[in-house]
Formats: C-alpha cells, structure tokens, sequence
C-alpha cells in the first residue's frame, strides 16, 4: 500500500515515486517539470495534482526546489551529514505531511562546495549495501559530485564542472566545430585521459585544435580526445585509495570508469534511482 | 623615407605599420578589418587601398591571414624557428612585394601546438633587447602563448585557453552572474592564483560559486576571484626558472606578473608593439 510520495526535483527534470512502507517502488514517472521550468508556477498546486494522482499521501522532495530559486530554501546541513541529521533538519511546509530534505555543505576552508538532491542518493547508495560505509562516490554529469562517505555520512565532497565544461566548448568556443563528433570510449578518450595526467588542462585543450591542424588526429576522434581530457582531469584530482561507486547510466559511468582504472584506481558503476529510493525511504523512517 | 608596410593581420583586428629602412614607424594605423571581418572580401584589393595611402611599398604580412581561412595558407614552420627559418618560408604572394610570414609548429610527441602571428613578436622582443635570447615568454590573451626561446629561436612553445575559458564562464555558465564584475589585482585575485596553485582546477571553479552561496566571499569580488584561479592554474604549469618577458598591456600583464611572483618567478611587462616592428624589421632584412 503507497505509503509515501517521494520527489527527486532537480534543475530541469522531476521524478516522483510511490512507495510502501518497505520502500518498495509502485508507480514512477519522470517529466520536465524541473525547477527552471516551475518558476513562477505553484509548487503546492503540483502536488495537488500529484496527490490527486496517487493518493492523498505524505510528500518528500529533495533537490532544487528546495534552492533560493525553488519553492522555499531548504538551508545547507553541513558535513558531516547522514540520514539522521538530514531527517533532523528537513524543511517542512506542512508538518508530517511537505517536507524538503536540505542540501548539503562542505568548507576546507580553502574551498567551499555545496550539493542539493545528490545526498539523497549517496546515502541511500549506503543504505542500500551498494557502497560501503566508507566508500568514495562519484556522480557525473554537469556538475560531477565525488563523495567521501565516513561511516555511512557524507564527511567531505567535491563538485568539479566537468560536464558543464565539455558542454561550454563543444557550444562556443574555438573547439566547437573540432568536438562536434560523439564521445566513445575508445583509444582517443583513453589517449585523452593520459595527456590529463599530466596536468596542464589549459593548454591540453587548445591541443585539440592544434593536433587536428597538425594531422595528428582525425576531427572525428576530437570528441572523444577532449572528454578524455576533461573527464581526465577531473578523475586524475580524487584520491583512488578505494574502490569507486559511480552513481550513473551505463554510457557516462563508464566513461568514468575507464578513466578510473587508468588512473590506477577500480570504479563500478551503481544504479542512481534504487540509491535515491533507499536514501529517501531510510530519511522517512528517521523522521 | 617609407620603406615597408608591415601587417599584423589577427583575427578581429589589423595593425599596419609603414616603416622606415631602420625599422622606424613612420606612420600606424588600427582597424576592425581582421580575419573574419575579410571574409569573402578582396585581401588583394586591401593592399591597393593601403599602398594609395601610404606609398607603392613592399608588403610583409604575419598572423591570421596566413590561416587557412585567411587569404593564402602560409604553411607552420616547426619549432626550432628563428627569424631565418620566418624569411626562408615567407608565402610570397608577388615575390619580393607582397609576402606572408608562416606560423610555428610545435610538437613534442604528446601535445602539438601552433602560433600565427605570435612569433613575430617573440622573435622581435629578442631583436630589441627586451628579451634574453634564452627567454621564457608570455603573451597573456584569448589564447594564452608561453614561448622557450633558445640562442634568439623560437625552441617551444604552449598556449593556453585561460583567456577564452574566462568568456565562456563569465557569458553562459552557471558562474554567469557570480563572476560579472570587474577584475582588479587584489587580494581576491591573489587568494584565487593561491587556491589555483593547489590544482584541480575544475572544482576550484564551481567553489566560485559555491563559496558565495555560503558566505564565503562577495559575488562582486568573485570575478577576481575566478581570474586569479584560471591565470593562476595556466602559470603554476609553466617552468619559472628564468625571468618572463609579458607582452601584454599594462593591465592583464599586470595579472599575469603578479600570478608569476605569488608562484615563484619574476615577470616584466613589455610592449607587444615594438616587439612585433623589430621582429618584421628583422625578417625583412634577412631576405
């Protein structure tokens, strides 16, 4: 029987699941309405709708409508942080019934970094037996997060603009028409992470205009070659003492995991949407 | 008494210099009719225009329109090139009236580089006196140049992307409207060459962000911030032992010479104008 409405709500994507009280899932869907596209729209109308849907349940939402740009600003819990403290410091909009669970953040003091959405996933990953207490996670995509876990809570992380980068110079830079081709995990990505070990991610990306101008690569191989760099540099920067749980679909997580193993460390990858069932199931029991 | 008309031809600009047999400048002029500005116009039909006005002189030109989507290709010269190498495989358009000046190659095995335009300057700042003939050079801009020089030849060279990496972050990434005021050399610049010293550059730039969500920093010190983390990465990669001559206003020179201290080295500001006379001068006297 549906227990409980849990909402991933990102920055252009929102994914709602209908679980029982053992957090299994019984209905999921997955449609645009992403916090960009709720501005100005009614978040409390929305979950009418969803209510209306599938039952008059309680809601938990995580993620960006929980930002100062969503429906009301969920404040950062700071590291370390796991389910309890989370459960603690949920946001509610309605007691017991609308609550968003709060993002994350992490100062060294040197740097600063912030997450909202993903900690669900990371602890849930945990919960779920997917990762080890002390695990080292990896998300990727636009904004590639890397999780120390310390006994099952989030104790340091990093955010590294990897995919938004890739995305800026494919778009509009001096490299668009060079990586306009698609990303394979091949001999040039592998060729790509290689030259990122080397540091120096400046210049190895105006080397991939300067080896197609040269002969020196195929503008076909381009792509791969840059994300090689990119996805290079950002793996070449964690510390792979341990193995690596990527969070993330086949395709990109292993891109990632390749990257890893040339980086001397083990990666696997783990399936995001069961993590994020676990986290939010494990929150909702704390509560 | 006018002797030659010397161009350096970019991309979005043109700087003709009318010279005298001592390789003094009788007469200059700037416009907005670089590279792009020519396409599918006349380069032939320019030349008329500039020798009605300045005299029916010989014609030297170096920089983009020398590239491929220039007027003629001028095939790359590989390193090492000096000014002999530059006179010996000038693209004679009307020999001994109108030539192209080549642009370098590099390639080390690992990482091809090319320059147009750039080795003129380099080449002249040695010609002048401004330079060591063993000098380590830079030439701050959209595309960064750092030139080893050995015995007044151009040994090696790397360019970097910090110059349109900042644009692209400054006009359409999520850093937008974090990092869009104004750079200054102060302590938020200083504070952001000393994070990028610690590598990973690719989370140090969502820390940008992220440090003011959390209080960390001003957003309209961020700017600053952003620029010392992008120039700061591009020279903590290079060899500082010996003196680097900056060709570059006094401004962004200024950038790059306080990132090359905080990071070990000494720079001095030169100008990339009278580099770039004494280097055509040189060439033009060696044919």
């Amino acid at each position: 029987m549906a227990q409980l409405l849990a909402i991933d709500w990102g920055t252009t994507n929102r994914r709602v699941y209908v679980l029982d009280a053992n957090g299994a899932v019984l209905a999921t869907d997955r449609d645009d309405r992403g916090m960009l596209a709720m501005e100005g729209r009614d978040y409390g109308a929305e979950l009418d709708v969803l209510r209306g849907r599938y039952g008059d349940l309680p809601v938990l939402i995580a993620g960006m409508a929980g930002a100062n740009r969503g429906w009301r600003e969920a404040a950062y819990r700071s590291c370390p942080a796991g389910i309890a403290e989370l459960a603690e410091s949920i946001c509610w909009m309605e007691p017991g019934r609308t609550g968003i669970v709060p993002g994350v953040s992490f100062d060294s003091g040197e740097r600063a970094d912030v997450m909202r959405g993903e900690e669900v996933q990371v602890l849930g990953a945990v919960q779920a037996g997917m990762a080890e207490p002390d695990a080292l996670l990896c998300q990727p995509g636009t904004h590639c997060k890397w999780v120390e876990m310390a006994m099952g809570r989030i104790a340091a992380f990093t955010t590294a603009m990897t995919g938004e980068l890739f995305a800026l110079l494919r778009r509009d830079s001096i490299l668009s028409g060079t990586i306009a081709g698609t990303v394979t995990d091949g001999e040039a990505f592998r060729h790509g992470v290689a030259q990122a070990r080397r540091g120096d991610l400046l210049a190895n990306l105006f080397g991939v205009r300067a080896g197609v101008l040269l002969g020196k690569r195929d503008a076909e191989e381009s792509a791969s070659y840059a994300s090689g760099l990119l996805i290079g540099a950002d793996v070449a920067a964690r510390p792979l003492d341990r193995p690596v749980t990527i969070l993330a679909d086949p395709e990109l997580g292993g891109l990632y995991a390749t990257a890893i193993e040339l980086c001397g460390g083990t990666g696997r990858i783990a399936d995001s949407h069961t993590a994020f069932v676990a986290g939010i199931t494990a929150i909702w029991r704390a509560l």
